[in-house]
């Protein structure tokens, strides 16, 4: 059986347990605590020398890091992948941009904010450019979703599943989305997609259990 | 024929460009000033959102933003695409990596000893921690690259063409790659490698053109 490694608070562990619920595939779920520091231990850093989560181990050993990394190798040949060639790209381009031009700042304002008091000032001082450009990758999530359904055109798939995460929880970071009527919209009918979980529902069918 | 918006400086471009030359492939050059924020004009916008290079356009107008994202839709069916499940999953998670926790810190540093002593004091608190997180990244790499040739195996590809960009001028940055073996034999083998083009080498068989 598959088995997962996870902090439920974080939103890049959320797009694999959502992309499996839809799927309908029971895993092994294992709790890692990553404000403790449970990343960086030798017995995790075996899994993921990087040291985050998640990672999704293999019933012989392999493992593998990167959450849209994984989003990708579990979705294949699924309804939830990209059909051609250019809708590949344009999937992997958002799930980039999610990465890079999103996560950064909607995901960490949210971690910062459930720091609190214990925000080193190092990081309090760039709250205020994190906002900055966290509302500037929702621009550009608002102007794309006025004239599409879904972020690669009529299909659900892992683009929305990798951008829903983070965005569905922008405000824990302060992010105020009233002026996004479309990415409203999108959140709503990716809520919508049969078989969809919320974000603190942690797998039922499988065992919970803190990591050895 | 294939257009790519483009600044010579950028890590991000040369690995598209560079790709481009394995293939063989003549293209259309449009050089962009990101200093000068010829990213951010409305004629670019319409091309990218997100306002950043590298951009593919095609000849029917499409534009495909996100260097691995290009990587990826140029590489398929080519040699420097991984080749099942298993390899398309490590060589993402290699990409995913590289945007989310190399780049930040060894293409940031770079970019910013560039900008000298334009260097907003805000940005020049954040130099140690982001060279520590530099060193982290090479790290990671040195100890996966001191068991494998390439980052996925016995073949050179894409997830090498991602890495190798930044990763060959981060002592441009200020890092210091004497305690890196592993990594420099990486760096010659991918330098090695037919087709090989340097980050200075502009398509010369295309016109080079400023951006209209």
């Amino acid at each position: 059986m598959l088995r997962l490694y996870d902090d439920p608070i974080s939103g890049n562990g959320y797009k694999v347990r959502l992309l499996l619920a839809h799927l309908g595939r029971r895993y092994d779920y294992r709790r890692v605590d990553i404000v403790t520091g449970e990343t960086r231990t030798p017995d995790f850093l075996r899994r993921n020398p990087n040291g985050r989560i998640p990672v999704l181990e293999f019933e012989d050993g392999r493992c593998l890091a990167e959450s849209n990394a994984i989003l990708w190798y579990l979705a294949e040949d699924s309804d939830f992948a990209p059909g051609d060639r250019w809708t590949r790209a344009q999937t992997l381009q958002w799930m980039f941009f999610e990465q890079y031009s999103h996560e950064p700042y909607i995901a960490v304002l949210r971690f910062w904010a459930h720091l609190g008091d214990q925000l080193p000032p190092a990081q309090a001082a760039q709250v205020p450019e994190r906002q900055a450009k966290g509302y500037q990758a929702l621009d550009v999530m608002e102007r794309h979703l006025d004239a599409t359904p879904f972020l690669v055109g009529e299909n659900f798939g892992v683009a929305d599943i990798a951008l829903y995460a983070y965005t569905h929880v922008a405000h824990e970071g302060g992010f105020d989305l009233s002026g996004y009527p479309a990415v409203r919209a999108w959140l709503s009918r990716v809520m919508e997609q049969p078989g969809h979980i919320a974000m603190n529902e942690l797998p039922k069918a499988s065992a919970v259990s803190a990591a050895e």
